[in-house]
């Protein structure tokens, strides 16, 4: 599986998009918004540029793609009229890899812009935005030298480049597990690190100096890689997949050869490559985490009987997320199935337990480079 | 009708795509590779900038998208090689309007990159490619101030941001035509100079001193506004647009609100623009043609008999083009009745007389800011 081709959430905006099903991901950019604006506002209020290059890694499509950018230019020109400073030029990159629904973005820009001018516009104006859309994967170069200020990203990095080589004998998983054997898990690390590290030496060479990036990434709180808390959920999936091999409806074969490209890091794990690759320092890290079930929260009163069923919305969230790595690895004919399988399992786990997301979240500085 | 919002041309590849029917464009462009070498040529010899931002708009998606890229980096290369001079980083931008199918594009980037690598790649290396999809109307602003140094557009500028107002009694017409009121010619021609002297006070702004333009613009030789070397390709689907009022299948009121939002200007409608709006200087200027059906020319050797019916392809041409804004007036259900005559009455005509398109191309370049 070449993941760069394949990975993308569900585009459109239909039952089984992303855009319709990214509450948990919405939920954790909400979570983390003190952090980002702390960073936000002292990148301005030093460096205070005639053009602010911002940009969103992993943007997806969808409410959740702009929403980041809408409270960081509502931030700056608050910090504009405070510090009785002419806004910036907003220069706006929005990444993703090359299968993610761009033309849905783009067609919901009108109305954003017009919607951030009311919201905004009072009698300085503000300033104006030049979006883009950068398609590519951040496990590599995507901008040109020293041009961005300020990078985000959220829910994107622990998606690996690629499946680590070497899992083979992780029988009847499709991640890291309390059943994998332990080359399986020291394959996932070491893929993580590469990856992880390459981002950082990538983002350094963008960024300017004194340049700002919060990053939260699906993560876990223990020390143990294979805990339960960020491998749970997909240990449900190879519950319903396994049923589904025993009852012949998906070869042996093929399932063995199912991995998914992702990696959980403890904030231990994230700090050590950030101080090994060397060009960012860390002046902020925090833990948060998110129920399964977004809607999991007193402040949704009335739902439908369907949202009310925790089971029903987990699995359509993740549908969003997989579906694009199952169709390309199974073919489309068993995906409906496999989902319906998955909704029951959930069902079933969340009447006896509750469990989270955990978001790992990092606040970072570009260093100033050395002579 | 909302052009900005409804324009665009026919997403993905399929059959009535406009990435598999734009050979006539694709002509177009070819046509004008010299004077496009000669501006980037001065520019590069003049500038040697460590980045050079090339735009293109009205990109469209398709092979035409990043035919000019490719040929652009090619030519720098060679002059980097020539002039021992380091390779630049490339900022491609590539706009359209927000319906343009930029997903098509980006997942073709890949194999692009590729290519352009294995075609230019010797022991120098090449530079580095930040590709960007830039959403918007060129009729405002849409890049940072003096960022860009080279910009490129083709069969894109005769497009105006808005069906002229006052062309109500263009009655039995969808476009200028010898038949139509002068104050609906004139109506037309005060749309484009007001559009065209945006155009270039926009991109003014957004280039750099002594950065280039090169634009080819569908347009005429003839003074007349209403010659047949601009209208007839429109008078003729207007005619198959009346024979389907006359049989009742289109209503008449429909008809009459329907005109499309372009202008085809002579070389001096263009050139007056151009000093009256005073960012720029001409360097060069030409007039090329290239046939209704593309695939009329000896080079074209063996074509299947549906390729050699020219009222076939110039259907499917105009089809690729002209579609949503046919369907976003006249709805879904008569378009393939529409271009089924429109067909018929190419092929009679086309068997009786040939004609051409005529391309209006001007090369310039942004003169130095007053103090």
């Amino acid at each position: 599986m070449e993941v760069t081709q394949v990975l993308h959430m569900n585009g459109g905006t239909g039952e089984t998009s992303y855009a319709s099903n990214s509450l948990v991901q919405q939920k954790a950019i909400c979570l983390t918004r003190v952090t980002r604006e702390e960073a936000m506002s002292r990148l301005y209020r030093s460096m205070r540029p005639k053009r602010l290059a911002i940009a969103d890694l992993g943007c997806s499509s969808g409410p959740n793609a702009l929403l980041v950018m809408s409270e960081a230019i509502k931030l700056v020109e608050k910090l504009c009229r405070e510090l009785k400073q002419e806004s910036p030029e907003y220069e706006i990159y929005l990444n993703d890899l090359p299968g993610n629904d761009f033309n849905n973005i783009f067609k919901s820009l009108e109305s954003f812009k017009e919607r951030l001018r009311n919201e905004i516009e009072d009698e300085h104006g503000m300033g104006s935005c030049f979006f883009n859309g950068v398609p590519g994967s951040f496990y590599g170069r995507i901008f040109p030298n020293k041009t961005l200020h300020f990078v985000h990203s959220s829910y994107s990095l622990m998606w690996l480049s690629k499946v680590p080589e070497g899992v083979e004998n992780n029988k009847g998983n499709i991640y890291m597990s309390s059943t994998s054997p332990s080359n399986v898990l020291k394959a996932y690390y070491e893929q993580y690190q590469k990856d992880f590290s390459l981002f950082l030496k990538c983002r350094g060479e963008e960024m300017v100096e004194g340049g700002r990036m919060v990053l939260t990434i699906l993560g876990r709180r223990s020390h143990d890689r294979s805990s339960k808390e960020c491998c749970y959920i997909w240990e449900l999936l190879a519950r319903a997949l396994n049923h589904m091999v025993s009852e012949g409806m998906i070869k042996e074969e093929q399932m063995e050869g199912f991995n998914i490209p992702q990696y959980t890091p403890s904030p231990s794990e994230v700090e050590l490559e950030v101080e090994k690759e060397g060009s960012f320092s860390i002046t902020a890290m925090e833990v948060s985490v998110v129920p399964w079930n977004a809607y999991d929260d007193s402040e949704y009163g009335n739902l439908s009987e369907s949202l009310r069923n925790g089971g029903y919305n987990v699995a359509k969230c993740m549908r969003a997320v997989a579906e694009p790595l199952l169709i390309s690895h199974f073919g489309e004919a068993i995906v409906e199935e496999v989902f319906h399988r998955y909704q029951q399992i959930l069902t079933e786990t969340m009447s006896e337990e509750k469990n989270h997301f955990v978001n790992v979240t990092i606040s970072l500085i570009r260093k100033e480079r050395s002579a």
